[in-house]
């Protein structure tokens, strides 16, 4: 399974793939890509959200994941804020639509929970054990793209803990 | 020059398209079409935005204006309602700036005062007017049809007034 996780922002949207390769003994997560496009702040909206369609699809056919995970939606930020992470989040959820691929989306504090076993963890830490889960010296630059390897990994350890429950009731 | 209003929302996008037609004497603005996109609501989010987008794309390729049209950003509703509105923002944006439309954003009182004469008029106003100047019987249904044409001949009517202006200064 290959799992592409995007961390929307308005300044800088990080993307990260995984995969998950299954072996006799363990499963392992190797970190594919990682990397985050920044917005050019001197161009009107719609160009800057164009470019960030184009990139986000050109990945997608590239490393043809079989699933986008996607941070869910909170609300704890104002309205103003709301609003652009939206057009931003409507676009890359788009990408992932037109790619015909299926969405999952998960709250920030199962992301939490899901990476370092706890939901209140600081970026620091959630950053520390993307490294360590994905064999990596230190986690991706920028932290967006950690985030979004995050994501990511959040999707693997859930869709592995329901295949897991499925198998113990069959 | 034709102007593509879109008037975007959550539960359904409105959409008009408005003419203007220089005669010796007078110009007229012609609606040339207008209506509404509903989002089926037992869909997922990112299919929904699919179905907008695809609509979207096929309305502008059919009717080829010259410039899009949208209500400019305003932040008097709540954090959910603003990251909802900015999904389907965000992906309308986009399908302007996929063809290679220039888009115009106008703030909800400049609207009014140019279709009304008056920014704080009531969205009946805003229909009844629409109708007027476009010489229709009745206001289009859905209301955010008519909302979208009002967005358009806000367009028709800034741009008129800015080539005044650029005529008094020759």
């Amino acid at each position: 399974m290959r799992v592409f996780g995007i961390d929307c922002g308005t300044n800088c949207t990080g993307y990260g793939v995984v995969d998950v390769q299954v072996g006799p003994r363990e499963t392992r997560l190797v970190a594919v890509a990682a990397g985050g496009l920044r917005l050019a702040k001197d161009q009107p909206l719609h160009l800057r959200l164009a470019y960030i369609f184009a990139e986000l699809t050109a990945l997608l056919e590239m490393h043809r994941p079989d699933v986008v995970a996607v941070e869910g939606v909170f609300y704890s930020v104002n309205a103003k804020s709301a609003l652009k992470l939206g057009h931003v989040r409507g676009v890359a959820l788009l990408a992932a639509a037109l790619q015909g691929l299926p969405v999952a989306e998960y709250a920030p504090l199962t992301i939490k929970s899901a990476v370092v076993g706890y939901g209140m963890a600081q970026k620091e830490q959630v950053q520390y054990m993307v490294a360590r889960l994905l064999n990596l010296d230190h986690a991706p630059k920028p932290a967006d793209a950690a985030d979004a390897l995050a994501i990511a990994i959040c999707h693997v350890h859930t869709a592995q803990t329901l295949s897991l429950q499925a198998e113990s009731r069959a």
